[in-house]
């Protein structure tokens, strides 16, 4: 049997997998991320980990066909970060550092996109070779596949679909600098700022608080068949369905799958997303399908894995 | 020395060329394209080309490695048309029905896909991998390339560039039946649309004639310093940036190329479209190079001779 190893890193925690070459997650855990003196020690670490797990279960390097890794930054095709604000990295060659350090192939990419390829391997978008994923959480990330392959891009930033513009008229700015962004509504920031408009604007009865309003008492109330929220959910959806519509036209997906702490409402937010999707879709595009990221924390470590199978098998 | 073809079907004439695997065009010519009786003549008027110029050049089949086609339709990966109007074709599977005709391998692909292949190979985009074609003719076609290949998608309508809503606020429909496509803007119809509200509204001396202007007159006055003129280009590139940004924040090309009837205005186009495209780029797409595509009718030649040497060598 052969085994690999899938890495996801984050800001705060390290997630590890020991994954088998078919899929199957053998372990899995945690290891804290050291951020201070630029993340120095990030890779030494995760080297360690890995060493430690081998041992642990004793597996030999030779039949470890290597280690996939997804970091918070744009990643170039050669493995290249040019500096992750959540690692204090600066500009790091992260497959040769890592390749290094184990003796192990390794191949890079972006976390969201190889979140992307998680979804599509096991997850919500299995069986499909053309997804786009939609990571709906503080932000709004994303990765775009493509005949079985993450859209990485010239500059390792294919995918961010947060920063799609969906209203040319709005003036607030987005934390990106632009205004009009999709993150400014569809994020769990953007549903609380699209609630606390509404409240201040409506008379309407409803069971939302303005001061403590967050995205996941919206999508509860509207289960509780509250008006006002429901009005809420609908502009986040036209302005989500607007932005997936233009999303499609460029990359012609068969399946569109929502994650993130948002998706955690379920179905409820689907309905409220395809009605618009339809209505700003091209003809061609409008029989994508819908579903829910099913990986949760996985999805990282799975998609990891199946960028290193991708490359060595 | 092996051989190919490119050859590029619209609904007028078919354009051939025989290519050696190097890119250099050997010969090339054009025959009628009969769409009548649901276009059933196309592929056998092909096969009967090929096998006269092979004839006329001596060349044996065994030296050659097979025909790259482009088709004014959404294609599949495995070179299936499910209709093109201007062709007159129903469901067809080119690839099959090419292959069983000529006993060549053959690999099919939408023209604007393959024309950007081209302009990537031999034209404005050459050296890149990660490319966006614009192709600004009656309507806004398009093509993407990511890592060095044609993204298809999932029902071949991927690079659908002129269906991306850069207006919610648009009133007039485009033919697509959608509100605010970028070709209500950017295409030759687009810019006389724009043109002729502008002249409706304007008092300014102008040498633009409201009844019968065109595209290219605009840009023709803007060279010759015409204020109204440079109104008009310049609500034609802050739609064209606009649209083109958000192109870029989901596929994150190095290079975007101009093509069609519109950019034969020459750089002065270009003036118009970078400024407002910089003002609407994520931070990670701002350093995009814009350059004017370069192959002319040659791009859909080329690209399908690239279409079918990638697939086979």
């Amino acid at each position: 049997m052969k085994y690999c190893f899938g890495v996801d890193i984050g800001g705060t925690t390290v997630k590890l997998g020991l994954l088998g070459t078919e899929g199957d997650i053998i372990d899995k855990w945690e290891i804290i991320s050291h951020t201070d003196n630029e993340g120095a020690a990030v890779l030494p670490d995760i080297a360690d980990a890995i060493e430690k797990k081998l041992a642990e279960h004793h597996i030999e390097k030779e039949n470890v066909i290597g280690i996939g890794v997804g970091v918070p930054a744009p990643v170039t095709e050669d493995g290249i970060v040019n500096g992750s604000v959540n690692l204090g990295w600066k500009y790091k060659k992260v497959r040769k550092e890592l390749e290094a350090l184990t003796g192990l192939k390794v191949k890079v990419g972006n976390d969201a996109n190889v979140a992307a390829l998680g979804e599509m391997w096991k997850g919500g978008g299995s069986g499909e070779k053309n997804m786009v994923m939609v990571t709906l959480g503080t932000g709004v990330g994303g990765g775009v596949i493509i005949n079985g392959k993450v859209l990485t891009g010239a500059h390792g930033a294919g995918g961010e679909i947060g920063h799609i513009c969906v209203n040319y008229s709005e003036t607030e700015t987005c934390g990106c600098g632009k205004r009009g962004c999709l993150e400014q509504y569809a994020s769990a920031t953007g549903i609380v700022r699209l609630a606390k408009q509404k409240l201040k604007s409506t008379d309407k009865q409803t069971l939302l608080k303005e001061e403590k309003v967050t995205a996941k008492d919206v999508f509860d109330a509207v289960k509780e068949g509250d008006e006002v929220a429901k009005e809420i959910a609908i502009a986040f959806g036209e302005y989500l369905g607007c932005g997936l519509a233009n999303l499609a036209a460029v990359t012609d997906p068969s399946v569109i799958v929502l994650g993130g702490g948002v998706s955690k409402a379920g179905d409820v937010l689907l309905s409220f997303i395809e009605k618009p999707y339809k209505e700003h879709a091209f003809f061609a595009n409008k029989e994508v399908r819908f579903v829910l990221a099913t990986l949760g924390n996985d999805a990282g470590i799975c998609g990891a894995a199946k960028l290193i199978i991708d490359e060595v098998c």
